[in-house]
């Protein structure tokens, strides 16, 4: 999408193919700085120290760190292995890390062109999953917008936008897409305490020219409420086969408030976040983060970055990371295959390689 | 409540019985700070820029404000004129006001010592009306923890204990009643931004040896899902007759959390803050507040207090400060009289002489 009036992507070849750009996601939204990532070292602490974020991102920066790996002469083991080592729990690391391993049946001259083509290809399915998303989201927009004086208001919660995708994003797909397609759509973005996530969100729609407004997590169940809100679009972090909806702590907040006002509740699920083996919500593990990160909050003094300290280390926090909304909050999944239902009916239509029979 | 070990109140007359002391809120929990009202000003002053907040403890100092200033010989009129216009919304402070301006009625002479005399009745009516939530806010809770080999966990959002009121509090008062009992009891701590008044929260219990965990807004919901919350007590600034809660921003998310779990969700609600003429919530104006308090954080760098940009000014931002509870998400009010059910009736039974009929 957009950044000063130029398209980028959240990852990009270098000019002279021997390296990748990508945004500095710690400075966001307050600086922005794009870094070259030269070498596999440079990768694996691109990933390690939330310089990329987003499972997709995260697993496209595997990818090309395993491909600028072999250019250097370096192991496929071995590069595999380092980048593995980077974030333990995130599904899309490993699923292109287990791609990029394939690259051993490759005569060992060739491996390097390879695996760069690899990784360019990874993104690309990952650019086409997110614009299909899209597109199947701007259908449920344009139903909504037909017929309306006044901008469609979309409410969302933490960052499923282009920053964490390679280009498009996943819940904000749409909303560009429409914005795109001369639709006028205004965005009511959370804040997604305790990281703020929600301010990557807003610096991404401003760069893309895309109305929004920043609100405490706390708001959107009284903008609901007030008929302020005409559709929340949300990510996803893991999707039972049932349709239960783990994304970021706070969610299923807010799709209790749209069940209760009525407001349409959407999740979009690209495929690799569907996991097919667990059934219930409940059986997912919920990751409890560090409490720095409701201790400390980072912004800016004077234009320059600065942290301070909120909470003391005397004061007991806690800080689980996701919860689960049940199928039974959600209007519908939108996947790069459609929109579905939230169920094992609906996703098994939708993927019937993986339906339960 | 207990301060560094000694029994304190939130405003307190000075040893000379010539100036009143108060927490000064706006440097808590970061630093603690009493600071000395000796004059009408100071008071107005301290109203204004909300180094005293809430409204039990506005009107206690606005009362005070007025003492000071017949003291100084200055007139009533002028006085009550002067601390009317600090925070033109609360409604305690108009109350409290109200009633000093009845000493229009004493000998000029008398007034001084009246005015003490009826600014300390305020502030003892006040702790009266809480410790009587606490007590029967108590009995509920000695309900859930009977039986039970473990604390007892409640959740709470913003402040409403003794910083906000004189002593005990509103929503806290049953947690302090049951610690002081020797019942054990947790409390999770809601952060409430976008002030963080639950910082504050966490401050006073603290003090008082009650054990604590402050979390994000986002995070209740999941704790509730997963038994981890055994009811809900929060405050309320505005009560509807026919029980509709209006308090701080993100009570209604938790109030559909707790609902949809299966959690109690009580109220602790003083008389004063029922508003007889309105029946329905959504006929509750509800304030704007300042885009300051989403863009700017307050905490402390090396010790010191700092603030720092959070959100650009380039951004959009809103900043409702208060939602609605409907009635039926709450399942009982707690009341200076006793406990009953959020509804017309609830409220006509313990409170006949508002009844409407």
């Amino acid at each position: 999408m957009k950044v000063a009036g130029a398209w980028r992507r959240a990852i990009e070849l270098g000019p002279d193919g021997d390296a990748v750009i990508v945004l500095d996601q710690t400075a966001l939204p307050h600086h922005v700085r794009w870094l070259r990532i030269g070498e596999l070292a440079e990768a694996a602490r691109a990933i390690r120290d939330m310089i990329v974020r987003g499972a997709p991102l995260i697993g496209a920066t595997a990818a090309y760190g395993v491909a600028l790996a072999l250019r250097a002469g370096g192991a496929l083991d071995d590069a595999c292995r380092t980048l593995a080592a980077t974030r333990p729990t995130a599904v899309n690391l490993r699923w292109a890390l287990a791609a990029m391993a394939g690259l051993a049946d490759v005569a060992p001259g060739d491996r390097p062109d390879a695996a760069f083509a690899l990784a360019g290809r990874i993104c690309e399915d990952e650019v086409a999953r997110c614009e299909a998303i899209g597109r199947h989201g701007l259908a449920l927009l344009e139903a909504i917008g037909r017929d309306r004086d006044r901008p469609i208001r979309v409410l969302t919660h933490c960052n499923a936008g282009w920053l964490a995708t390679v280009d498009w994003g996943t819940a904000l797909a749409p909303v560009y897409r429409a914005h795109d397609a001369g639709i006028a759509v205004e965005v009511w973005v959370d804040e997604t305490r305790p990281r703020n996530q929600g301010l990557l969100t807003a610096w991404e729609l401003a760069q893309h020219g895309v109305p929004h407004t920043v609100i405490a997590d706390n708001a959107g169940g009284h903008l609901m409420q007030h008929g302020r809100v005409d559709l929340c679009i949300v990510g996803t972090d893991r999707t039972t086969r049932d349709g239960d909806v783990c994304n970021k702590i706070g969610t299923y907040l807010k799709a209790l408030a749209a069940h209760d006002t009525g407001v349409p509740f959407y999740v979009a699920a690209p495929s690799p976040s569907i996991d097919w083996t667990i059934a219930r919500g409940a059986d997912i593990p919920i990751e409890e983060r560090a409490a720095a990160e409701i201790r400390r909050v980072t912004g800016t003094i004077d234009g320059a970055i600065a942290e301070l300290e909120l909470v003391s280390a005397a004061t007991p926090v806690a800080n689980p990371a996701f919860d689960v909304t049940p199928a039974r909050l959600v209007t519908a999944l939108i996947t790069e295959r459609g929109t579905c239902a939230a169920s094992a009916d609906g996703l098994g239509a939708l993927f019937p390689e993986h339906a339960c029979r």
